[in-house]
């Protein structure tokens, strides 16, 4: 009996042929020098071992390099075995997926709520800011951005790592934002939904990709913090261009825009977490803080999912945390 | 002209006589070795330096003490002078307020919402726990302690450090909890509202009076946290024996008293911040946050009250904070 | 040959009939979704991994479950085998012990001093303390768990891991207690007997069991500083009601109680440590420092037992210490 | 006897009629309400409190705010006084100063070598960088603001704060970091030149001005780590303008500006220093460690400048520092 | 009425003629250019100001500078006044004080058991010492330095601040540290004797004087740490020397004078509180707690001596300690 | 075919005859007590496990012990196997290696430089020193430990962990520091120059050989940051002692070598990371970060040596760095 299903195989000796999602995938060498590829397939959740030997890769190295990435779907076939007391599989033939074959859902964890729907009800935050400029340059970089901004995850693991994860945590921290408005009449709700909306926002170039993300050259050398800073920066002079050859902001305008960036780069709270700047307004402290509770939220809700009630679990990086028992 | 408003003087050779409130009261001695005192007295907002010399002291000591103690309205009649450039008062004469003389609420800074709007709000929100042996035990604690939850202030200095603090503290902090309840299904409101309302009440022991507070013997010794653990358990064990002899909780009720009592003492966030063990629940880990953002934004409003729009001003303990500028 | 006790199982293919101390026990699956146990189980020093197939679980699972706990002692039959380099058994039978069966003495390590002499030794010290209601609240306290308190460890792991742990580290921190006592006339010798006591006192309420001992649900959410206090509360709350209905501490009765509080709750001497007061009296200050003195040379006594001389061997969580070289 | 050279003022009833750099200025009330000056007026190391009353204000308030600014040079007529056992001066007269009225460098301390010549060899050793790309941004970035660049300090207090001691402390990094580049051969001289040239560019953004600088509204908000990573992104913005359309770097040109900001970025060496990034080049580690050697450096040298030898003098922030004894 | 003896003086307009330990010594010049000196004279706890004016120093500057050295007593004539609303005294004529005329502990603070006796107590504790390298080692360096052992303090400030302070501070510990070695038997005493002996020996190095001591230039490169193991090494260096031009130290006995390095360089318990290296062998553990036992002990002491009893007290640097309410 | 280069084995079943260095030696027992060697064998970078049975072990324990000790060379013949998939050689018979059977250099790695020329190199600098005192402490020390001063690692591992890493090291730094000295007039090159040379000297204490070092017990005791400083008190006695009895250093001599030994103290530059004083001198701040400098560029080479373009990697414990990508 053949197995088209990957969450499905259990045991060696199985037969499979289906598609998979590609989450590692390395290049390595036999002791005699013969090249292999030691993969990672996932399905959703499931996730197996699988190994590509040598006569599928001899004589078409370039070709097998491009097809077998990380973030790719193939389908391919093969059968399982056990292997220092785990299931993995070897892989006789491979080929990249066709437009359309699968559904990505299957494959990949996506955000809780329709992507459209956090969009649309993105926007209409955005549509709140009552500050031109700041509408100006919040909208045009979400704009800009809304395809990978709606795909990209929050972070690589711990909190809101799933497709749309970025754009998820962006609206469930600007409705915290608003209720927190709505009780204290002194904030200013403007730099509350802009500075929330463009925080995280260079996420998009911190990872390499959303599906299987990892930390990108600028990731590593200049990091979100500050180039979601340097997007308000383009934003500011593509508008003093547009103004005319020696534009300025005036002074009410250049103060909002330092506030909307020290909003991003003081959000990580406290030097030694990482942020440049320490917060200094009253919007830049609540945004650091709703940004804890909400991913706090986020990684106990997805860290306790499959855990036991009743008993306390390790929820990385927050420590041991208890599910309660329920009331049978 | 004679004087009787504390709040209008502002000059040397001025003669009062009117109310004001004892916030601090020092015995000292003369060179000579004669006694007197260095009061400080206000009204409202307004203090100032008030000398109590030995002519009026001597042959009724004991009644003097009595008389003027940190907490206390007095009347008195004295003249302003000037001494090493600073505004002060030599009473002539003095004696206790008599009862409805003044309004105490010109003496004294109170929160901004009436006690009794707040308490029947608090009592609401009590009300809404669902499980009854949390409710009793939050209930009959708030209830035995109403009067001084409603007037003791949330800390003796930086936020909510006026007359109902602790009350307006904790409501406020509830408004925060449930608007998070709503928007995150997995919390449990319950330990929210019973947490929130319990997890600072014992500040009325750890701080000697309302009006003048300062950290008393248990307060030093002991803290706040834990005693409001040990308030929790304190009706724990009343309820046991009104149960009968040897009751004992049901494993789901115990849990849940667990629960409570960790809200409690884990609201700091951090061993070093004073909490005896960090949060390891969901509703702890929020608690904690919505602490810091209704404690950080009320330091910033009363901070920055006075503060000059357009430059930055330091809030103690976070520093340098921006109040920006209006445009006009 | 069949060998009857578990210390000298050393090689494969060994009958074994006898008795062991199930040290840890956890029920899993096969592939095959049949159940086995994973046991631990212990004579002294001497700890084996045992296995429990299915044939002898299906069926009788419950019963099964209620033998094979963490802490029990069982009769059990098998072979000995090697998997993964490692000697285990597989049980062929098993029962628990009957009552005298075996001499729990050689299964478990327990304190190097007989448990009656401490607890007559601690009992004489208690006589010591001077203060009536302190002497009276200690007293009842440890007249109460009398039972756990001598057979509990003091420390899941590191120091004192052993039954009668707790007990004896009491004991020990007593004996220099009264040196320093002696020393240091400013000493109050009421708290340092006090004091020490209590401090760890609910360790039999932070820890599951003396045998196996894990942390509670009350140890992660209270914890033993918090619980040790409480305690204290619970019997002045009891010697009030006795007292009488309105009834109330004198107030050097309440400093007393405070202070003796107060030693409990800072014994660990700093907030980052755990406590959420820090010592603010000689007591308070000495009792840790005991503490320290005792738990680390109990630490490097059983680090260093089995260690060779004239090398530095690490012992958690101090680090590298020396054994010194013995002369010959 | 009239003194025209505030250097030489130094006991009360002495008349002056001279030039004073103003370093302070701060508008006041006296108890009437009547406006008047403290303000801070200096000539090289001398500087004295001088107080403007309201006689010479009132009438000509703005005027007279546009006058007596800090940073300006001033003529002014008066007499010394002694207050509070500290010698002050009260203006009589004062008007600005006019155009070559005065040699500046007399009242403000400048770099150790002519700026001039500082200039050359700074554009000498930017020609050095070989790579165009970083060549071209570095260029532009230092021709653009080459005035503020040679005058403004490199830190408000402890190092090179004096005029030109961003643009001296930038050329005293530099020779010291080609020194490195010759003897360690793996290192990259581009960006050891580009990335120091860099580093503290925006200190002209970061400070209010040269003269009396104080921290600015985007120096607190953004700070001059973040503004001059900005300053590189901003050229490449316009070179890619320049290019065309749709024009982008090639992989190489990428990697080199990601290179080149990150020495900027975490030239602080620290998060907890106020780096975003911690360094992850092997240029970056040697750029952190120069500025911790000049400025180290500069500071010694300062602090100890007017210090007794064979003595320990405290030079902020690096705690005592000896002055040796001089053989003689 | 003339006094004669300085703690006498409480107010203006007496007349003095006596002695008095000069515990701080200042040239200055007045503003018209004449020297003078502010001196700090005290006799026992009480300390007053001291002026020296220029017509007593004219002409023979040399001289007075000799004489007026902190830690000298000398005998003075003079008038007191009122200066900034303190007491201070102006001397009319000083000179040294003549051998024998006062008693010198009436104006030091000295240990509170008998010099002699400390000394007895500890020459009995080194003849202890089983180990005999160790004890030659121990025993010659503490003859050679006796005199200043016996009289330096063993802190500038806070501990045993007073003459004879090292010596006492070393018995204390040392009675302790056999407590604790009678305690646990695995505890070698000739380290804790020896260890102890040597721990702070080198103080008396690092302060430049026993009388008004301050930190001298090696205590300051160097420190008492290394210096104390430093006089370790130059006792085995003479040992060596003695027993021939190429002689070892047997592999034991290298290892026991390691070990009593060890103990001296580890008394500081930690690397950010000074200590080179980290504690290592069971002594140099206790070492390091009885130190702080110690310590803190007489810190608490001394720093209670005049607080009032029922309150809390700050005690450098342990912060707040209560001295407890007296039962009258 | 049998093989005579270790480098060249590469599968199992391969026969071997040749040399090789023993890195690791540890005497084991079977599980039937049986002893046998686990050795690790090395050439260059090449490193294999390989075991020694207990038939030659038997009867000549002494003399096998003596030969396979870890730093020793031998000649041996053995088989190639597999074991945990790792490739291992049984060995079946070795001996020790003959004088000039081998070349040393190709079992070890050394020093970029040759040895020699980096002696004369050093030689020279400590010939530029111009304070006679302090350079005839530094040429005597030098001179004394030269031989090991020349092959000893400068770290056990990390930086410059290579036969003459410590030569290599000093002479890298000094050549900085002269630099340094060039560019700073204020700098004292002699202390750059003694100080540079001496700061790690007693690494040839704290390990026990060159070839395969560990810490030894004095470097685990005392630490060569101790023990470099007490090198320069034994030579300062002896010179002390050659001038005659009660000869002293002149005052400016004293100061120098306070100077010379603070340096070497305090050249970790912090409390925290093992110095026990911190840098109070311009010198002694240098040398800190020069050692930085150096020893990070050293760590980034190697760690960078075999690692890919265009990645980061990690280099203990530096953390991640970027290898920059070649242009092709």
């Amino acid at each position: 009996m053949i197995i088209d299903d990957l969450a499905l195989l259990d045991q060696p000796n199985q037969q499979f042929q289906g598609f998979g999602l590609i989450r590692g995938a390395q290049l390595a060498q036999t002791k005699k020098g013969d090249p292999f590829y030691n993969l990672s397939i996932a399905k959703g959740p499931k996730e197996l071992p699988v190994k590509v030997w040598s006569d599928q890769i001899n004589g078409r190295e370039e070709e097998v390099k491009e097809v077998l990435q990380e973030g790719r779907i193939i389908y391919f076939e093969g059968d399982t075995s056990t292997y220092q007391d785990q299931l993995q599989v070897t892989a006789r033939s491979f080929r990249p997926v066709k437009e359309n074959e699968v559904n990505l859902s299957e494959y990949l964890e996506t955000a809780p709520e329709p992507i459209e729907d956090l969009q649309k009800e993105l926007e209409g935050y955005i549509e709140e800011i009552m500050d031109p400029l700041i509408q100006e340059i919040v909208s045009t970089v979400y704009t800009k951005y809304k395809k990978p901004f709606s795909s990209y995850p929050a972070a690589v693991k711990n909190h809101h790592s799933f497709v749309g994860g970025l754009l998820y945590h962006t609206v469930c921290m600007i409705r915290l934002g608003r209720d927190v408005s709505r009780r204290y009449p002194s904030v200013n709700k403007d730099f509350i939904i802009g500075g929330i909306t463009l925080h995280d926002a260079s996420k998009i170039l911190e990872y390499t990709n959303h599906i299987a993300p990892q930390y990108s050259v600028p990731g590593e050398f200049i990091g979100h913090i500050s180039m979601s800073s340097m997007l308000v920066d383009r934003e500011v002079q593509k508008i003093l261009a547009a103004r005319g050859e020696k534009a300025q902001l005036t002074k009410l305008e250049q103060e909002a825009v330092y506030q909307l960036q020290h909003c991003i780069l003081s959000h990580h709270g406290r030097l030694e977490w990482g942020s440049p700047v320490e917060p200094k307004t009253l919007e830049a402290h609540i945004i650091h803080l709703i940004d804890m509770i909400d991913s706090r939220i986020n990684m106990i809700d997805r860290g306790l999912a499959e855990a036991p009630e009743g008993h306390f679990t390790k929820v990385f990086p927050l420590g041991k945390i208890y599910k309660p028992s329920i009331d049978e």
